[in-house]
C-alpha cells in the first residue's frame, strides 16, 4: 500500500508536538498554520528534523502542493475551525485523500463529518489522541475511527509515532466513524474521575491530616511504586513537591482552585445519561470542576453557611486502598459506557484492545489496564469489569476501607464528592434487594405507573387502588 | 376574550381526568382518542357531567367539528405521537385556534414545535401539568410557556381547572414556547430526588435499624406534620402502611425494587449539565433507578462482592433534619437549573413565581415552598436558595445531622448515593478553598493549560514548564 503524502495543520502545543514526532519516525511532512508567521517559527523549531519538512502558506495552499494520494491531520480547537477546515480542504482533495480530524471532536460531529466528507469521496479518520505535549512529541496513545480500507492505508504512520506498549503499538481503530472520538471521549471522561479522586485523598491529607504538600507528594510518590502506580498519581506526587519560585512556598499554594474543562467529561456524562446509564464517578468530578469555577459563590458560602472540616485520623494504607476501589469504579463506568455505545451504534467495540491501547502514552495509563484487558478476554461475569475476579478481589479488600475513609471524612465535613460516588455505585450493585421498591409503590400511587410483584406479574398496583 | 372552543385528545389516565375536570369547572368540552372505542366508554364514565361533553371519531373530525376559534389539548405520550397530532390538526386549524401540548414534552421539542405551528398561523402552548391522576381530576399545578396573548386567550380557563394555594390558582405562563416545558422537567428532576431521599431513608431505617415497614410508615405520618409537610412524605406513610392483599404482609415487599423511568429526570441532569451546572442529587437520583432496574447484575453483585449491610444506631431526629437538608438541596439545585435556562434562552423566568405555583397540586408541593418563595422574593445572596436567611438557617442547624446519617450509613455499607451526593454540595459550595488547585496543577503539568494564581494572574504556569 502506497504511503499518502502526510500533512499537518494547526501548530499549537499539540498540533506542533505530533509534527515533530513524525518527522522524528522519518516521514516527511507538510505543514501549515491559521496564523502564518508560525510556520517559519516552527520550521527553526524543527533544526535537524526540518530536512523533511516543508511549510506552507495556508491549508489550502498545503493540500494544492501535496502529492496525491494526500492524509491531511486537523489539530485546531474542536468546533467550528473543523468544519471550516473540512469547508476549504474539500475544495481542493479526491478520490484517496483522507481528512484526520485529530482533535477532541464531540464524537457526534465526527458522526456528521464522516457522512458529509466521505459523500464527496474524501476519506475521513476520526482520531483521539492522549498524552498531553509530552505525549504528542514521544508517542500518544491513539484511539481512531474511520473504515477498515482508510485505516489499513495510514496504520503504519500512525503505530509508528504512537507509544508502545512492551513494544506493541498503542493506537488501533476502534469501529466506524464516531467510534475513536468516542472512546478518546470516555477516556477523558475517566480521566477527570481519577483526577478528582486523586485531589480529595490530597484533601484528606492536606486538610484533615494537617500534612504539608511536599509530604504529600512523597506519599503519592511511594503509591507509584504499587497498585497505584500510574501517570496520574506520578504528576500528582511532582506537582505536590514542586516549589513557587515567586512564593518559596507550595507551587501547588499558588494556583487557584477553580478548575477549568474542556467538555469531554460533561460529554462522556451527557452520553451515558441518554443511554440510560449513570456514570456517578465521572459525573462527580464534573460536578466537582464546575462547583470550583464558582469561587466568589464559595466565598460567600464559607461567611454564610461556615460548616468548617474538622481534623481527621486515617491510615495511609486506607487512603491507598480507597483511592484504588475509586479509580476500578471510574475505568468500570467509563466501560459500562463503552457497551452501551456499543451496542447502540454497532460498533463491536474490543474492550480489551481499548484497554491495551490505553497502557501507554495517554493520561490515564496505569497499571491497572494490563488487568483489564486481561479481564476483557476473560470470563466476565454479567460483562462487569468489577465482578472479574482479579478485580472483585481487589474491590473486597478496598472497599472496608474506602467505607472508613469516606465516613471519616463525611462525618469531619471534606467533601469527597467522587469517593463517595464510586462507593455508592459498588454498594448498590452489590445488593440483591435496595429501596427502589418504596419508589415504585410511589409511583404507583400517584400516577397508576404500576409494578412488577416479587411472586410474578408486571403491571401489578397496590392496595391503594382497590 | 371570547373563550375558544375546547377539545381534549387522548384519553389515558392523566387525559380522562383532565377531562373531567374542565367539565366540572363548567366548560364545555369535545373529546377523542386514537382507540375510538374509548370514547363513549369515557361518555359513561362522565355520568352527569357528559351533558356538556360531545365525543368525535377522530383528532381531525373533533377538529373540524368544533366551533372557531378553537384549543385543543393534546395529552398524548411525549414524541412521535405528539408530532402526529400537530400535523393532523394543522390541516384543519387556522388563525386564531390554538394547540396545547400538555404531556411530558422534552422542551426542546417544544421550541422547535412552537416554531413549526405558529410559521402556519396556528398557536402553541407547551403546558406542563402535575400532580398525577388525583391532580388532574381535581386541580394540577400548571407551567406553561407561549406568547402573552396566547395565554391570556387560555388563562380563564386553565387557572379555573388548577389547583389552588389558599385560593390562589397554581398556574401561570413562565416564558415563550419551552419555558413550561422546562420547568415541568426541573420539577420533575426535583421529583426524582425527593423520591430517592425518601427511599434511602426508608432503607436506613429498615435496613439499618431493623424496623418494620408499618413502624416506619408512621415515622414518615408523624414528619408530615412538621417541616417535611409535602405530599411524597404523605404518601410514602400510606405505601408503607399498606398491607398486600396477596401475601398479607406488607405491600412495599411485594414490589420488586427495579425502579422505571420516563426521561424527565434525566432529561434535567443532561440539560444541567450542558448548560455547565451540576445537579448532584437529581443524578444521583437517575442514577439509583439506573441501577435498581439491573437487578440481575445487582443479584450476582451480591454473591460476587458480598459487601454486606450492618445494623446501625441513628436518631430518627438526624434521619429528619438530613432528610430536609437534602430536599432543601434538591430544590436549590432545581433553581439553579432554572437560572440558568432563564440566562441561556432569555426566559426572565420568576423564581418566586414557580415556588407558588408549586405549593398546590403538584407531586413536589411541600411546606418548604412557600418559604422557597419568599426567599426569592427577598434578599438572596448570590442568588442561591442555600444562602437565604432562613435556608441557611435550616442547614446549619440540619448538617451536622446528616454528617451523622450519612457517615454512619456510609460506614456500615448503606448506598445513600443522593444524601451523600447532596451533602457533597452543601460542603462544597461552603469551602473558599477546595482541592481544584491540584487538578489545575496536574492539567498544566500534561497539557500546558495554565492556571491563575493566587496573588494574581491568569493563564501562568508551575515551575514544572521552567
Amino acid at each position: 500500500m502506497t504511503l499518502p503524502s502526510l500533512g499537518l495543520y494547526g501548530l499549537g502545543t499539540m498540533g506542533s508536538a505530533l509534527a515533530l514526532n513524525i518527522l522524528d519516525n522519518g516521514y516527511g511532512l507538510h505543514v501549515a498554520n491559521r496564523t502564518t508567521s508560525r510556520v517559519p517559527e516552527f520550521v527553526g523549531e524543527a533544526g535537524a528534523l526540518a530536512e523533511n519538512l516543508t511549510g506552507h502558506e495556508s491549508l489550502v495552499a498545503m493540500a494544492r502542493a501535496m502529492p496525491a494520494p494526500r492524509a491531511i491531520i486537523l489539530m485546531v480547537p474542536a468546533g467550528g475551525a473543523v468544519d471550516s477546515g473540512i469547508a476549504e480542504l474539500l475544495e481542493v482533495l479526491g478520490d484517496g485523500d483522507v481528512i484526520i480530524d485529530a482533535g477532541n471532536a464531540d464524537f457526534n460531529d465526527t458522526r456528521r463529518r464522516t457522512d458529509e466528507v466521505e459523500s464527496s469521496g474524501v476519506a475521513f479518520l476520526g482520531m483521539g489522541v492522549s498524552g498531553g505535549e509530552e505525549g504528542a512529541r514521544h508517542g500518544p496513545s491513539i484511539m481512531a475511527g474511520g473504515t477498515e480500507s482508510v485505516w489499513a492505508g495510514l496504520r503504519e504512520v500512525i503505530e509508528a509515532i504512537s507509544a508502545k506498549f512492551e513494544g506493541a503499538p498503542c493506537a488501533d481503530r476502534f469501529g466506524p466513524d464516531g467510534a475513536g472520538h468516542f472512546v478518546k471521549t470516555v477516556h477523558n471522561g475517566i480521566e477527570y474521575a481519577d483526577m478528582e479522586l486523586i485531589a480529595e485523598v490530597y484533601g484528606l491529607m492536606r486538610y484533615g491530616l494537617g500534612k504539608a504538600p511536599a509530604e504529600i507528594g512523597k506519599v503519592f510518590g511511594a503509591w507509584n511504586d504499587g497498585p497505584l502506580k500510574s501517570y496520574l498519581v506520578e504528576i500528582s506526587a511532582e506537582v505536590l513537591g514542586a516549589v513557587d519560585r515567586i512564593s518559596g512556598g507550595p507551587a501547588v499554594d499558588a494556583i487557584v482552585d477553580r478548575a477549568g474543562q474542556k467538555g469531554t467529561g460533561r460529554w462522556t456524562v451527557i452520553e451515558a445519561l441518554r443511554m440510560g446509564q449513570s456514570a456517578s464517578a465521572i459525573e462527580a468530578a464534573v460536578a466537582a470542576r464546575s462547583w470550583s469555577a464558582e469561587k466568589e459563590v464559595r466565598e460567600a458560602g464559607a461567611e454564610i453557611l461556615g460548616f468548617g472540616r474538622e481534623p481527621l485520623e486515617l491510615d495511609a494504607a486506607d487512603l491507598e486502598a480507597a483511592l484504588l476501589a475509586g479509580r476500578i469504579v471510574a475505568y468500570a463506568q467509563g466501560f459500562r459506557i463503552l457497551d452501551a455505545a456499543s451496542d447502540e451504534f454497532g460498533w463491536s467495540l474490543d474492550f480489551a484492545r481499548i484497554a491495551e491501547v490505553w497502557r501507554a502514552g495517554c493520561i490515564i495509563r496505569s497499571a491497572l489496564l494490563d488487568g483489564i484487558a486481561g479481564a476483557f478476554r476473560g470470563d466476565l461475569p454479567m460483562g462487569q469489569l468489577i465482578f472479574a475476579p482479579a478485580f472483585a478481589g481487589m474491590l473486597r479488600e478496598a472497599v472496608p476501607a474506602m467505607r472508613r475513609v469516606v465516613a471519616a471524612s463525611v462525618a469531619a465535613g471534606h467533601p469527597v464528592p467522587a469517593l463517595a460516588a464510586a462507593l455508592a455505585f459498588l454498594e448498590s450493585m452489590a445488593l440483591a434487594r435496595g429501596t427502589t421498591d418504596l419508589i415504585q409503590g410511589q409511583r404507583d400511587f400517584f400516577g397508576r405507573h404500576g409494578f412488577d410483584r416479587v411472586d410474578g406479574g408486571a403491571g401489578r398496583h397496590g392496595p391503594w387502588w382497590d
